[in-house]
């Protein structure tokens, strides 16, 4: 018996299953830095201690995608090493803020089980929870992804399926308790648009573009000690239609996010994404390029507002271009084309 | 309105007018180690805690090159987004030492204006300045941008140009004051060459050739949170005369600085930039040599001595090939060869 | 005369000699992420500092493999500059555990010489020790390099061998003494097989491939401020066989070490390298492979065990297909294939 780990096949996945992931990892400035420098985060309050202690922070806050990224990372040997598409996410919630030097443990449970018709593969379906040291969920999330059967063939006699939420409703979103907004001053982030201006169903082109390396979303990926083989073999790829590695969808959401600071620069806090679909694979040598779209707005009080966002990645060509191809896909509801990567649905708090 | 900026052009400056940049960053020890990852740092001072200790200092200091970078990251977004080219800088003074956990702010003032005849660009001068968490200035410099007109046509009724020092005197050179270069070992930086060792007009070929790939270049100057688009963007530049993306200027002037520390260890502090030029671009791939000459010397007392130095940085050919070029150009007066990507006049303190 | 050093030739080197190597360095929490990002590291005791903590230790520990390449990298310069070859590393013993915020130190004694009969090239034995802040020594190793000669012809009239042990006995092990392995968590490292579950002889395929990058091996090797030309200096390795730049072979140990970490996850400390090889070059683009097989077992007492394995790195094929070549070279007694990169004899210690 060879004794490394080869990943769950959907047999190996029950009901209620819980998974305790391995390797707790805590979170370090340095990680922070990382961060930066690999996916281009201008977001003021992460890269600036004198800011975060003026809006009441003790500690310096850690980015919430990059918090996002390291959780996620710990799911992935156990859950979706052998997966054939991660198929979307539901009802992330950003419940506490994590700071430099905290611990993150990770425990999923298996809430959902269906195989498909071709016997062939099967989907699993996991709430992911990661707590602080001191046992604070600080994360939430529900996934789906598809994985292979070890045997062909139908196995269950019911499927079960969770009922996932499509959005986080605003009035759960969770805002950190020692926030002080009213202490938030424009001149850090570079804009002065908060709540107000912002208009439902406003379109925001962010313009810049950020080319892809291969050394750097791998560093970004092992950072996460994320160890999905699709991202690091190049080997084993060179053999599959991609023909290449593939980047981790997380690192285009990160940039994406990242690229949306030009114009929503005091947007500073995810709160929670309610969905979001990776449209088609992103390569070594993609420009990733992001529009935003508001879906909803609404004043939670205290100074503070949350927008509903939808953010749109593409890749290798600029809005301008994609534009009549968007707006014809949505007359026409077809699918979207090749060039777009990414469909965000998100929550972000702002001031208002 | 597209809330995304897109970068301020000429007819947007106007003379005495104060800037103040967005998004002060916290400079960490994770982005000194990724300045001695992503550039080749071997200066002794910046990566020795027990060092520091040594001569003085409470807190480890950060290489003034990276504090340099990062407060001219800063300015980007504000000055040049547009830029057609960087021209010049002068009067760069590294006024007090900046240590691990600083905040720096930016903040430039436009001190001159100045249209081209073309019509179609101007030249603006701006005058920067950092200054840490307790408002003390720590680094002065001086820059002039060539920038895009809104419109084409003549505007100004007359030009403003600055008068800018041909070099910062040795006189106004800042020492760290905490500084007790009496405790200075030769060990730890691994020279013995002094002041005294070097005489006036003395070339030192620093030997090594350091290759620069994408990532590499791009994640420094994301580091520096610099976003100007000619670094990043490769869908752009694609159909550009480059064909590819830019390296960032400022990236070549730290591998050429950290190439002198092989024949110039002991000047471990950068206390003025007294002129440079970026004479050719720079691309991935390409190799970076480094020479440097002894302009003027001189003891400044309590065993500190300043080197105005001039280096030279090359690219794909050592200095034995190149030379020969090099002395040819000196004689007939005319340009360097394509060879050459920088030109930098500056001044370092030394033991004496 | 030229400032700038350009290393050691045989006839510089002298029995006995001790090279105090400059530049000391602070190994901080930065370099440690760095590590993580660069070589994929999951050993989840480097990364979890409340792990940490119930083990006993103060501080966080160093990854002990990050450790040996940051003093490596200070000899470098001194002694291997000119090396033809790197041809053997013995009796490397971590003594102390090295904890963030530690300063390291290096010293070497030349401790054998001998002419190759070409009369071009020598061999130079040295006894390397890194020393913490505190002064103790933390790490020693022995390895002897090929070096040219300024020149050709037969100098000396005899020859020095050092006698080197083929092994770090397990009785010689040095056991951090804050260690408390009672309260060792296999949920945090995520595998139960501790000493009495692995079997001598037995194999363990580690299956992960991993893809090296230009910008990832050559950030590793400047974070090790390890300046051999060979990693950095494409324009130079062009015009050589290799026609490119070679990967660092301590780069390739780190990834095969990590790889490791499926199937040996509590295998968390390297207590002894009792010999490697590096047995064939790597480039940017090799994909890295792993396979481990058990040499030796023993209880040390306290509930903590030593194994000494031996780990095969190969690239671009995985174990499966290169397998029966390997038997077929072991029962042959002929030469590994070009596809094998790296033979490392060590010695872990794991929970028992």
């Amino acid at each position: 018996m060879n004794k490394a780990n080869t990943g769950r096949f959907f047999e190996d996945f029950s009901l209620g299953q819980v998974l305790e992931h391995p390797i707790p990892r805590t979170i370090t400035e340095a990680d922070a830095s990382l961060y930066l420098a690999l996916t281009g985060n201008r977001f003021s309050l992460y890269c600036n201690k004198e800011f975060a202690f003026q809006l009441g922070y003790s500690k310096q806050p850690l980015d919430n995608m990059l918090v996002f990224h390291i959780a996620f990372g710990k799911t992935v040997n156990d859950i979706s090493l052998n997966a054939v598409a991660n198929l979307g996410y539901a009802e992330v919630e950003f419940l506490l803020p994590v700071f430099v030097g905290d611990t993150l443990s990770v425990v999923s449970e298996v809430i959902g089980l269906r195989e498909n018709s071709n016997g062939k593969t099967g989907i699993v379906y996991v709430h992911s929870r990661a707590m602080n040291q001191e046992g604070y969920p600080v994360l939430s999330w529900k996934r789906w992804v598809m994985v292979h059967k070890k045997e062909k063939g139908m196995h269950n006699t019911y499927a079960v399926e969770p009922q996932l939420k499509n959005s986080v409703g605003f009035g759960a979103l969770s805002i950190p308790e020692e926030l002080n907004i009213q202490s938030y001053d424009d001149r850090y982030s570079g804009e002065a648009y908060r709540l107000d201006d912002y208009d439902n169903r406003e379109w925001i082109d962010h313009k810049n573009g950020l080319t892809i390396d291969n050394s750097e979303h791998t560093m970004a990926t092992k950072l996460y000690q994320n160890d999905a083989k699709v991202h690091f073999n190049n080997h084993q790829m060179e053999n599959t239609p991609h023909q290449q590695r593939l980047v981790y969808g997380g690192h285009i959401i990160s940039l994406c996010r990242n690229l949306t600071q030009n114009g929503l620069a005091n947007a500073q806090w995810i709160a929670a994404i309610n969905g979001g679909s990776h449209l088609n694979p992103s390569y070594a040598g993609d420009t990733i390029y992001a529009v935003s779209q508001v879906l909803k707005k609404q004043e939670l009080g205290s100074g503070i507002g949350a927008l509903r966002l939808r953010t749109l990645g593409f890749k290798n060509a600029d809005w301008e271009e994609l534009k009549p191809l968007y707006e014809k896909a949505v007359e026409s509801k077809s699918k979207l084309s090749s060039d777009f990567v990414l469909d965000l649905d998100y929550t972000v708090l702002i001031p208002s």
